[in-house]
């Protein structure tokens, strides 16, 4: 039973999959905010977007589980995950916040849709838990997440404080940068600019052919107001993201068009 | 090489596989239009949303090849079929129209986000293609599809006598009813209602916990305006949906968070 001195309760995920760098230095800054529970993939589930498994069973396993701290592991996509700790883990209690990352890449732009990361931010936010994301735009195998703690810890901190609509999520994407090269925090859009993905051909052993899906973010968008410029000029940078997909400038005239 | 004769190229997929009957009935409407591509998943892919696959290879088929049609089947996620099209099938052609379904099963509302067959049609407007999504909201087994085949025509009509703006594609959602039943078009927006999820918990034959991922959408958008509004009244739903997340009606709210 919750009381007033209970402190916030806090769900941390990823998509990186539980043993990732990133989702253990989010939940130990989150430490400082509450009760944290870490409920993430078993395994890494970049790109997976909004997927959910209803053809198979579900499963999951629990890590650790101390006064301050419960971790959990699910077989399957960031959102299942999401989904067992929302309606299994958690069915008694209701997290304040939801916290998914810090991502190892980039979330900017048209990377957004495919992420795994973001996906469980919009997830949290349609059923009304508070959400943010955090992504590094470094990749490769040995990140650096040090450098943006203070950076988290201010961005949870003015998220418990200020109450954010129930339709807006947060996306934060952090430029891979040492401490005192960033260069502070921006509010921003989301870069208009197209995946350039190409698919490279190999012939397997027996002769077939098969496909590499690779490619790489364009930079058609020019504005100076969007989430890829702010990271590319060091800056830190925190899109609104909405839920509702609705193209409301274009109902007028689409209710011209003769059915 | 294209000239002035040509007619339309329109690439047509889902989320139900190849062999669904929906796609088969989309294509053979399309047909009416011009020279039809099916580039579909090998095999059901519902809830897939945005997942696309980078961490193992992709491989497609060829099932059929006329002056008329040509069918492939892509082993992979539904966005991954639009990529193996777009940048492999038909690398040296740009269709005209992308189509996708016709669903078996309602896309309206929170299901949206999860669909493979809107996520298609989000990812051929990012690419720059006019694209629509069709769903009949009959999920069983046999689903009708034949009632629905004029009002599928006609919105393909108008989709490529208008030109819709590069940022707006459309969500058609049919009501499973019988021809004469079906009340009109509505233009509508998406219904704010949420999924109620639930876990079936069972024991495999080892006593382990599993369980299913189930649930129900709700009906709290009482709205007359929406997409659920409009078919659950036997009218046909065309929501034009949009490609850019970024909540503009936060912005000047969170600028004044002190970060």
């Amino acid at each position: 039973m919750e009381n007033k001195q209970d402190l916030p309760l806090i769900l941390v995920t990823n998509d990186d999959g539980v043993d990732a760098l990133g989702i253990k230095v989010l939940a130990s800054v989150a430490k400082h905010f509450g009760k944290v529970v870490v409920v993430a993939p078993a395994r890494a589930q970049s790109g997976k977007s909004h997927a959910i498994t209803f053809s198979t069973p579900l499963r999951y396993r629990m890590l650790k589980d101390t006064p301050e701290m419960e971790v959990y592991k699910v077989y399957g996509t960031p959102v299942d995950a999401f989904k067992i700790a929302d309606r299994e883990i958690l069915k008694d209690r209701r997290p304040d916040l939801l916290l998914s990352g810090i991502n190892h890449g980039s979330n900017t732009s048209a990377s957004l849709i495919y992420s795994g990361t973001m996906a469980t931010v919009i997830e949290g936010c349609l059923n009304g838990i508070p959400a943010i994301g955090f992504s590094l735009t470094d990749n490769g195998q040995t990140p650096d997440f040090e450098a943006c703690r203070m950076y988290v810890y201010s961005i949870i901190y003015q998220a418990l404080k200020h109450r954010m609509p129930a339709d807006v999520c947060l996306n934060v994407n952090i430029p891979a940068v040492p401490k005192d090269q960033i260069a502070g925090v921006r509010v921003t859009r989301q870069a208009l600019n197209h995946w350039h993905e190409s698919l490279e051909k190999r012939l397997d052993p027996q002769g077939h052919a098969y496909f590499w899906l690779t490619g790489h973010l364009g930079d058609e968008d020019k504005g100076e107001d969007t989430d890829e410029w702010a990271v590319k000029h060091n800056f830190i940078s925190v899109q609104p993201v909405q839920v509702d997909m609705t193209a409301y400038h274009y109902m007028d005239t689409l209710k011209t068009w003769n059915f």
